[in-house]
């Protein structure tokens, strides 16, 4: 079946330091014309970051479109011309102080795909060193080792709630029953 | 340590029929000013269908912001003052033909939390019984009924992106660890 839908045309509502935002009248594959709302987003890189004891780096930020603090592994945005696995590197340390030796890429995510172009490519670190914090001037976050079961409870009790955290929490059980 | 922001001042830039854009001016707990652009969305519900083989209900949808065919599974936009689990039965019968006579609720994950609101409301269905599609206008898509353990190797060899079709499974994992 083609389900293809074709741009007819298209315009930029917004531009603005995260996301863009554009509106295109589209040819659906049944010949119908709808609109879609495009939010352009330039991608994110998320790093699920273990220590030896099998603890998991999360931080606890306030997220101002839910009015709540959250519980999430560090993660940040691409810079222009920035590749995914540059930005985890630099996200993990700047948020977090960790210094990732060796970085393994687990998988991509699409958050919400009705709407947003966001890719969120994830990591996995298990070897590290210790540096020191680098926070933008608008940032300010809480960093824990959480054992990794407890994270997993965590997720089941609905405490952590942010979708990149629960994807490297599959991604990396997946990994784990294929080398089983 | 209080990591709340508080508004000073906002205004909605785009009211649309998916998403709403608002950018406010905010206080960081540490004193400074920032701007917060945000995504107003009114949330989602989205169901994991298995049958009695434990083959599980995906569809196979054109995505336009990503211009990409992607594996789902059914989900869609709350409207107006509708709960969560009314939309998830409306969604799952109108985009599969599915009528669910059981639903259980699994968790809600949000998607990307850097910009917008929107919650997604995962429920799981194990008795359904068959009626007819009824798919909106500008909506196409396939239908397929696919094996647990296929999908779970689809989502490890990055086939299926889709986070709330990932965040479903992995609360099932939960479940099924928790009950064994």
């Amino acid at each position: 079946m083609n389900l293809e839908e074709k741009k007819v045309s298209g315009e930029v509502l917004y531009r603005g330091k995260v996301v863009t935002l554009e509106k295109d009248k589209v040819q659906c594959s049944n010949g119908k014309e709808a609109y879609r709302e495009v939010i352009r987003h330039s991608g994110g890189a998320a790093i699920l970051c273990m220590d030896a004891d099998s603890r998991v780096l999360l931080i606890r930020q306030f997220r101002y479109a839910y009015q709540e603090v959250l519980w999430e592994i560090p993660a940040g945005k691409l810079e222009k011309e920035e590749l995914p696995e540059q930005a985890a590197r630099r996200e993990l340390e700047e948020e977090t102080g960790v210094k990732a030796t060796n970085l393994t890429y687990l998988m991509q995510i699409y958050p919400s795909c009705g709407y947003t172009s966001e890719r969120i490519y994830l990591y996995l670190v298990r070897d590290f060193d210790m540096t020191s914090v680098c926070w933008d001037e608008d940032e300010q976050m809480e960093i824990s080792w959480i054992e990794y079961d407890k994270v997993k409870e965590m997720i089941r009790n609905g405490i952590i709630k942010d979708a990149k955290t629960i994807c490297a929490i599959m991604a990396y059980e997946a990994r784990r029953e294929e080398n089983a």
